[in-house]
């Protein structure tokens, strides 16, 4: 079992890969290289937290465009047609067998291997700490976006307010941006982490912090500090 | 500190009382002794598994006409103008000032003083358990209800979800009823629970089980048993 830590990294759109039976989706090399079918950097950042923190990482291989990993089947955002600027004509009039294939294939087995690592960790004697990182665009629909790095959070925000009052100015901080709870985007922190009480953020990057080296290097270092730090800070609280 | 088990008893609907200067909220006698006024028997019920179960209990002495502590602010139920078959005059018609100071005398001090009986909890070395007590009119709008005990619960189901598998036959149990998440009725358990970590559940109890010294005497009884019996099983399995 990896990770010493009792960080468990999830990140739900590591990759843009789309299986070849789904043909791009019918979208051109540029739309699937975008940020719509994946959070850019996401997982490298993750990859080197788990390094650093020696934590565990379940990440999905597949492009959220297949099936949104972080949305529950019942969300209308699971599998989009429509995706900021691009229409994805592959995900347009599925049938309830199309749709069913995909929640089978995508959705089910990513829930349940992160379901049964989270289980496992309890059973070796963690108290697992849910966290999960994505990455944002600088720009959506035309509208700059000035926070650099989200600290999100639904019901239960212990962590993020540890992880908040921890920060130092390095970065534009902010809390549940650039997006929120009523965005839908706290599905696997309410599924996985708060269901089981257990400690909980969701990480968003701008992914032009992440378009070098140095610049993912620095987040990184200062993401690995700022979680250490938080968690140390909640078991002297506890 | 009362309650040497971890379990923390919270009862909203205790009490009908509706202080003076409400002038009964413009409600006839009737009306006031009624369901819609308080949850009759719950705080009986909460009393007596207080001392079977060594537990904590926190409890409101307002009725839920002048503000519903199971509600947010935010809530149209907060202070209802309207419940079932009622008009409630006095909530009719509120000014700023009106909500506010209800809001000021009534929630917020209950809220507070939960919230700290929980930090006091957890300070004193307990993993509280949250159990909040209710009790359920058997018809409501004309229509009777067969559910005869509901265990409620939001997204963290650990505990309802062991009540529920060990719960026998004696009683028409049912998850989630009459009411449930969608109902807006699992505010305290969201707020004061699910935020912290800590496992909870909402118990409806059929206010007809409750008449008879007897039938409140049975209910507590199984309660009781079946509480304890889902906190050790909880126990064994983490």
């Amino acid at each position: 079992m990896q990770g010493k830590s009792p960080v468990l990294l999830v990140c739900e759109h590591a990759s843009n890969h789309i299986p070849s039976r789904y043909n791009r989706l019918g979208l051109t090399d540029k739309a699937v290289q975008s940020h719509i079918a994946w959070d850019p950097g996401a997982l490298d950042v993750a990859q080197h937290l788990v390094k650093m923190l020696d934590a565990a990482l379940v990440a999905q291989k597949i492009s959220r465009l297949v099936y949104d990993c972080n949305r529950p089947p019942s969300s209308p955002d699971a599998m989009r047609a429509i995706s900021e600027i691009y229409r994805i004509p592959g995900n347009e009039n599925l049938t309830a067998a199309d749709i069913q294939a995909r929640i089978d294939t995508v959705y089910t087995p990513f829930r349940t291997t992160l379901g049964q690592t989270i289980e496992q960790r309890i059973t070796d004697g963690f108290d697992p700490v849910i966290v999960t990182i994505h990455s944002f665009t600088p720009e959506y629909n035309g509208k700059p976006r000035d926070v650099e790095i989200g600290i999100l959070h639904d019901v239960d925000s212990r962590l993020a307010d540890k992880m908040l009052g921890l920060a130092d100015q390095k970065y534009n901080i902010q809390r549940n941006a650039p997006y929120g709870p009523d965005d839908g985007v706290t599905h696997t922190l309410l599924d996985q982490a708060v269901s089981r009480g257990l400690k909980n953020v969701m990480i968003e990057i701008r992914n032009d912090l992440l378009e070098t080296l140095q610049g993912r290097h620095d987040v990184v270092i200062w993401l690995a500090e700022l979680i250490s730090s938080a968690i140390i800070s909640e078991k002297e609280v506890a």
